[in-house]
Parts: structure tokens; C-alpha cells; sequence
């Protein structure tokens, strides 16, 4: 028997109680054992609630309690959250988190302190939600060097981009339904700015090179800026526009890691991926391309993920799970040196000039725009495209990469 | 350190050593401890092979040597290969395979030897290739209630349906492509008959369900019967079709499983799934629904498979990896109790006839095709389909289900 506590009644805390209590049967035969949810903490009390006699105010009543050996943290936050991980690690007890922000900034160290205290830290809910992507990575992978990692990592800016290819919409539209929907917050920044989605892929690249990556360096664009018009030229040249989540390897010590909107070819396996669904397509070098698909959010997938990682510490009390993910910096590449095409949104009276300064790519007309004109250069690195884009000032109506 | 034997140097054999060679430091890293190949089985020698001087004839040579810890058994059959496993496997050496026949038959017993000895049996190599199947459903879905598994497991049938869709081709010149790209064997009954899908979703199942499935018991059709004017009109109707194994629970104690071509709705992320590419898309009771796509055969994928689970054994010395599959056989649902909606191809001359036997559905009709006309029937029960197929004899030209 394992007893167990969650840390915050909230969307996916309460979501962890409703996933052991619906499966509670398959849930104990998998652990090898009988769990029991021995405590919940929440600032609130919860009268009514069939669980309302569990909640607690105290952390130190879970902390100093021997019984509780795992500990699902789902308060989300970098503050408290890591202050009562922390002490739960140092005494033994395993934890299992949904909190990305967390994890893609004290990752190494909670990691430390578990190996140390032979106990886990799992987080397997703090990317792509539902979808088994930590622990592909981790226990699946092995044999290969994972050479490139693209992730579809934020549903709220993949509903809107989705809504925006389907109805025409422009982005202020579809984050309003966005909104309306609860798909997006009131304040939608951490989704549209692209920072979650950079938390995320900050913790896969650390995992695909075993060292860790700063999710504050790096490169970071959200979708804000991306137009309806954008979207009529990307499907005039087969593409569509997603918000990616992006990691290679650039030679063999440094990662080009990036987030921002790119134009992905209608035929690419994650150009599929629509609404609030996400995806992890993965390039090693042994496998070739593999893909993760599925709901990366909502309480019950998300709260799945977490229960697993529950069932996977009950599997391996006492022991330590291997995970690679080194203190030590993992060196960015600069975005600039990098080579690719990009599509250029240009106003019509500049066609000409811009046309001339970039030789070589493939202009795109619409039918019925008289304003604008796209176009597709040819490879060159990001620098000598900024160059070219600055010089040309307000002419430059929109600029989005191709994968 | 580990001592590695390889049992058959063919395809996936000589890619094990390949893949353990190539990413040597990784893969030791990942294992915590080196790893070396020691012995090659096979009944040829490979004089100018860099692993010459590895290989053996007798399999006694591994079997006594206790340096040898692990045994990757990629030669295939029932026969042979299943007396070196168990031997193996009573003498507490795990054995890690891509043997899809031998686990389809064997799997339960061969775990319980494992399990028996103390040591592991693995086979994530037997389902999809290199695509990471096996180890999601047995450590990650752990906290979901499968209710359903689609499957693309072949990739020759999937090769050959994209050539036939693609180019309009009928089945027998695709499948002539497939042999000359070798993607096809000279006899292709196991691939083209659905068997080797059938196996693959007999071990998926058991481990949905925990219970054994027997591979023999699972209904199968392939594809000979498809014709490019079935693609026609699956095209006109926004279809594509698939061959897919799947199962599905019926009631808590029931599943059905089979294998067949089935019309898939060209916006299902299984549509995507093209070439010899494979995927498997599973439905939790939480999660939804989540889908893994990669290389589901070929050297290198497949070898890395193999290689991921000689890393979990060495990972796992001396501790047996959970794995639910028991001896006791699964009760499987008749399929042809089943509802769902057909797609019908019938002749003109009886059009009338038919369209009355199966009032509700909707007629397709091609421009060009004089001789037949398509039906997508309302649902209706397998077996009454069935007989009113059969009452009308000759009158119908193809026949496929609609997921």
C-alpha cells in the first residue's frame, strides 16, 4: 500500500483524484500494489466534496507523515511549489509533476536531489500533456541519437492557428474564441508570446542532450503577428502555419533551439495536427522520424500523465529511474547563422525592389490582392534575410520561416 | 560490463551490431554500464566481416557462457528460436527480439520464464519496428483503460494502398513495385493476407487487455480484393483506404480484434500514414486518443528497437520489468455482430435491386464508370450485411467497411 498526496486542488489536481478513483482497479494492479490518496492540499477547504475530509493546509503534515511516499505536485508555480518539492525529495518521498515551469528551471537540481535521497522526480505531464513523450525519450529512444526534435507543444495557439486556416479568421478573432472556449486565459501572453511552448521544448532538448538548456535563451517568437493574408499565400503554396517547438543538433556540442511560427508543408505529418492537439515529431539517427500525437492539455490527460509517472514510481520504490539531464549549460547556436527559406509578405509598390534584392525564390500572386504580393527566397541564413528585410523597412509586411 | 549475443546475422542482426557500433558512447551511457557483442549465431560464416571472429555455430557456446548476459534473438520462426529463448531465459539470460511470430505464440509462456529466472523478455521490436509501441502501452498508458487500438502495422500492404491511391494503379502492378523496391517478398501472402498485421495486433491486444489473445482466432482479410476503383470512389467521398488491425473492448470482458481494409476518413491522422511508414493510434478512457507513428520495418529502425530494450535489460539486471500478460485466453466478439457502415461497389445492371435491399445509405456515383456505382450503407450489423451480399451474388463487385 502506497499512500499519496496532491499538492493543490485545482484543474489537474482534482483531475489526479478523478484518474486513480475511475481506474482505481488497473490503476493498483499496475502499481503492483494498492494506492491511496491520503492527503490533498489546497488553501481552500472543499465542503461536500467526497474528498473534502483529506484536504489540509499544513505541507508539514504531508512532509512529516512516513506513510506518504509519492507526491503529485500540481500547483503549478516556481515559488512554493519548489520549496515543498524539494524538502518531499530530501526526505525520500517520490514526486510527480505537472508544473513545467518548474521543471524547466530546477530540473537538473530536483533530479540531483532525488538521485541522492534514492528517490524519483517525474514529470511526464509537464510536456504535450496526455502524450507519452518524457518517457519515450527516456527509456525508448535509447539506441539512437536523437538528432532533431519539432514539437506542436501549445494547444491554445494551435487552436487559433487552426480556427485562422479553417474560418479566415484573424488572430484577434480566433484568440476572442479562443478565449470564449476556456482554450485560452484571460491573459493569453504565456501561450501567444510563445513562452510555454519554449518551457517545454527547453526541457526535451535537455533531455535529447542529456545537458541542460536555459528555456530564457532561447530564441522566441510567438504568433501575434501572423495575419489571415499570411495564411492565403501559405495554402496558395501548399504550406500551412504552425507554431513549432524546434531542436537539432548543429555539429556535435551545440543545439539550435527555437520557438516560433513556421510555414510546414501540407503533406508533413504534423501539419495534421489541428485544435488543441499536440505533437512531438522526433528525427534520430538510427529510427529516422517517429511522431507523439495527442491531447497535450485538459485535466484528465494531463492528470493521466501524472497518474503514470505515480504507477511508474510505485514500480521502483527505493530505486532511482535513469534520466539524463547534466547541470552543465548545453552551448545555444546562434538562430542568425542558420540557413533556410523563408516567405516574405511584401507591399506591392515595393514588388520590384525586393524582388531584386532577393534573386533567386519564387513570388507568389493571389488573385484579388491588390496591396500585397508573397514571396518565397532561397536559402540563406537568417542574418543575410534580416539584413535584407531591414533595409527594406515598412515594405515588409510579414516574414515567417519555412520549415 | 555486458557481454551481448546476437542470435541470426541477417537484416535486423547485422543492424543491432550496426546500431551498438555506430552510437557506441550513447548507447553504453544509456545502459550505465558498457556493452560488448561477444557472439554471433548464425549457421554462415562471414569471412571479411569485421565481427568474423564473433561468430559461432553452436548455440551451447552462449548458453554455458556466463559472461553472456543478454541475447538479442533477431532470427524469426517458432522453432528454433523458441528453444535457444527459453533455454536462454531458464538460464537467466534476457532475451530482447524482433521475433513477432514467436511472440505472438509464445509471448505469456516466455514471460513467465522470464519472470521465473529473474530476468527479461522484451520484444518492442515485434509491433511497428522502430516506432516506440510496446514500452508506451506497458509503462506509460498505465494509468488509462485502452478502449481501442487502430493499428497500420505493415508497411508493405501500406506501400502498396499508397501506390494504388496515389497512381491509380491496381493491385498487382503495386504490388510489383513493392517487389522490385523490395519492400515485398517474392511469396507476399504474410504481408498481402493480413498475417503479419494479425500477429502484430495479437500481442497489442494481449497487452491491452492484459489476457492472451491467440493470433489464430482474430478474423483477417487482406487486401487482394482492392481495386483501384474502389479508390475512386473512396476519393469522391473524402475516404482513403487503409488496411488496419484493430481492437476494440466489447463490454468489460469481450474485445474484438481484427484485421481488414477499411475506408478511413481522409481527415483521421491514420489517413496521413503513407508508404511503408506505420502507426498505431490508441484510445484511453482519460488520455482519448494518441497516436505513435515512425519506421514500422527496415534494418536500422527495427534494430534500434531491439537495442532500446538490451538497454533496458541492462538497466534492469537481476529485476524483472513489469509486464501484464497473462496465460489466460481473452474472449474475443464476434465480428459479425458488429454494426457499422459498408461501403458497397455494386453492378449497374442490379442497381436498383440493390439500393432497395439497403434502404437508408447513400449512392456515389462516377462520372466514366458505366459498369458499377458505389453505396455507403446507414449501419447495420456485419451479418446482416452480409446476407444481403450474399442473396445478391455476382451484383457486387467490391465490399469494404468504414471506420
Amino acid at each position: 500500500m502506497i499512500k499519496i498526496a496532491v499538492l493543490g486542488y485545482g484543474t489537474v489536481g482534482s483531475g489526479v483524484v478523478e484518474v486513480i478513483e475511475k481506474n482505481r482497479e488497473l490503476v493498483n494492479r499496475r502499481a503492483t500494489q494498492e494506492m491511496e490518496i491520503k492527503y490533498i492540499l489546497d488553501l481552500k477547504d472543499f465542503p461536500g466534496d467526497p474528498y473534502e475530509d483529506k484536504v489540509v493546509h499544513d505541507f508539514n503534515i504531508i512532509l512529516e507523515d512516513d506513510e506518504v511516499g509519492i507526491i503529485c505536485e500540481t500547483m503549478g508555480g516556481t515559488g512554493v511549489a519548489y520549496n515543498f518539492t524539494k524538502s518531499a525529495l530530501q526526505r525520500g518521498k517520490s514526486v510527480c509533476t505537472s508544473n513545467k515551469e518548474l521543471v524547466a528551471r530546477y530540473g537538473p537540481e530536483l533530479l540531483e536531489t532525488a538521485r541522492e535521497n534514492n528517490c524519483n522526480y517525474l514529470f511526464e505531464a509537464s510536456v504535450g500533456g496526455g502524450i507519452p513523450i518524457i518517457r519515450p525519450l527516456n527509456y525508448s529512444l535509447t539506441a539512437e541519437r536523437i538528432e532533431s526534435i519539432t514539437g506542436i507543444l501549445n494547444g491554445t495557439t494551435n487552436y487559433i492557428l487552426t480556427k485562422m486556416e479553417r474560418e479566415g479568421e484573424d488572430f484577434a478573432d480566433a484568440l476572442l474564441k479562443a478565449q470564449e472556449k476556456g482554450y485560452a486565459e484571460r491573459n493569453p501572453e504565456a501561450d501567444v508570446e510563445g513562452y510555454d511552448a519554449c518551457r517545454k521544448i527547453a526541457i526535451l532538448t535537455s533531455l535529447m542532450t542529456g545537458k541542460n538548456v536555459d528555456s530564457e535563451k532561447i530564441y522566441t517568437e510567438g504568433i501575434t503577428g501572423i495575419t489571415s493574408a499570411d495564411f492565403a499565400y501559405a495554402k496558395k503554396c501548399g504550406y500551412t502555419i504552425k507554431l513549432l517547438a524546434r531542436s537539432e543538433m548543429a555539429g556535435s556540442d551545440r543545439v539550435l533551439a527555437m520557438v516560433a511560427p513556421f510555414m510546414v508543408p501540407a503533406e508533413h505529418p504534423i501539419a495534421i495536427v489541428n485544435d488543441v492537439f499536440n505533437a512531438v515529431f522526433v528525427t534520430g539517427n538510427m529510427l529516422g522520424d517517429s511522431m507523439y500525437y495527442g491531447r497535450g492539455a485538459g485535466k484528465l490527460p494531463t492528470a493521466s500523465a501524472v497518474v503514470s509517472d505515480v504507477i511508474d514510481c510505485a514500480r521502483h520504490q527505493g530505486r532511482v529511474i535513469t534520466c539524463f539531464w547534466d547541470k552543465e549549460d548545453m552551448l545555444l547556436a546562434d538562430v542568425a547563422d542558420v540557413e533556410r527559406r523563408f516567405f516574405l509578405r511584401g507591399a506591392q509598390y515595393a514588388k520590384e525592389t525586393i524582388i531584386n534584392m532577393l534573386d533567386g525564390g519564387r513570388k507568389i500572386e493571389l488573385e484579388g490582392r491588390a496591396e500585397d504580393f508573397g514571396y518565397i527566397t532561397s536559402p540563406m541564413t537568417e542574418r543575410k534575410f534580416d539584413d535584407i528585410c531591414n533595409s527594406l523597412g515598412d515594405a515588409i509586411l510579414g516574414r515567417i520561416r519555412i520549415l
